[in-house]
């Protein structure tokens, strides 16, 4: 039976246990991994994530359409922040997008050693659960957070993902952080908004304005995209 | 008001937001903090927390008494492992007492940058309380974890400390993970031992017989010691 193991920020993944056969799932709820799926879902053909600001500038400079985040707000060299509702209202769609944010981008950075990559989010949760049952892998959920430290929001997501793929007996927790991931998303699933209302993001967000895309964030499985890492691109494998 | 932060694992402590004016408050409930309690209530003077088996050997060398502890066994050379009911069970008991630890002694020697550092287990919570609440300082908890990773004891036990020095509006959690401690917390301290049961150090001493000691480290304040590290030394600093 294959593992499934958490780490609940980019620090720790060098503390894993699982290191073979596996695929990391990175976790950046607010608002990165929400924002891959609306940017997918509107017809992007593929995301191009970079770590750092300068590297997206270069992109920009090339003529690539970009999005660029710290701290919560857009760039302003770039076409998009992370938003994932203004991907929704836009048409003005490429081919390529080119990504970076405070968390999100990082963290995939982090995990790119691993035989596969996806991103999750509430937003496509049923559509990366299923495509990981197919993938018969190992898996290790990474959770962006904030800054490298825990969020709650991102363990929540990650409960989720471990309740669906523990459940049934298809999958083996072999850390503290999956079960108690899972036990927290089983509190909390039904009044999801109510619960993460006292998170240091969601309240970083609320401060900004930002009502639609907590909102939005907080929906599940509104897509059915699932980014794959391909040669260091984000590509929409749909479960 | 002072801050109170919490970091679930060592790796965590370099992406703490506290770094003026605070205290570290190290935890290792299974078992080197316990352990430390119970040496100290037996009548060691100054507990002396050293990182590697080397540096241990070359202090028995030395005439010192050494506990030493690697993946929850016994060093053959070392007069102790890191049971705390082997402290409370010997008369053999000296003036200064070496101790290395899987997770717990290179917590203390990743937080020792602090201002202050104490030591905190279930054994001596209300102790640890009392002596923060007249120090005045931020604090930021620290899990000791299982080889780095978020471990369920020191995470409930990083609640229970958080709770009581939140209540009454004495100290202002400033983090998701001191928020979702308290809450585990809240959930698991009527029930304490069932809760644990599944987390994966409690299988692993388990299932090498030590149910007396997964007793006592689930016990709440049966100490009053509050182990202070003074010169590289924890001494103990009664509230």
């Amino acid at each position: 039976m294959p593992n499934i193991e958490t780490c609940l920020s980019p620090l720790l993944f060098s503390a894993r246990q699982t290191k073979d056969n596996y695929v990391v799932v990175v976790i950046d709820v607010l608002r990165a991994t929400t924002a891959f799926c609306a940017a997918l879902d509107r017809g992007f053909g593929s995301i191009i994530p970079v770590t750092g600001i300068e590297e997206a500038l270069n992109y920009k400079e090339k003529g690539y359409q970009v999005a660029a985040e710290r701290e919560g707000d857009k760039l302003d060299f770039a076409d998009f922040g992370n938003s994932p509702t203004s991907f929704l209202s836009t048409n003005n769609i490429g081919d390529e997008l080119v990504f970076t944010t405070t968390n999100g981008t990082r963290a995939i950075d982090t995990g790119k050693v691993a035989d596969e990559l996806i991103t999750a989010s509430f937003s496509n949760l049923t559509a990366v659960c299923n495509w990981i049952f197919n993938s018969n892998r190992n898996v290790v959920i990474l959770c962006a957070g904030w800054k490298n430290t825990f969020s709650l929001e991102d363990t929540l997501c990650a409960g989720a993902i471990a309740e669906k793929l523990i459940k049934g007996g298809h999958f083996l927790p072999v850390d503290d952080a999956t079960l108690v991931s899972k036990a927290l998303w089983g509190k909390s699933s039904e009044n999801l908004r109510e619960n993460v209302r006292q998170s240091s993001h969601y309240q970083r967000l609320r401060s900004k304005g930002l009502d639609n895309d907590l909102e939005y964030c907080f929906r599940i499985d509104t897509s059915e995209s699932v980014p794959v890492l391909v040669d260091g691109k984000l590509v929409n494998d749909k479960a």
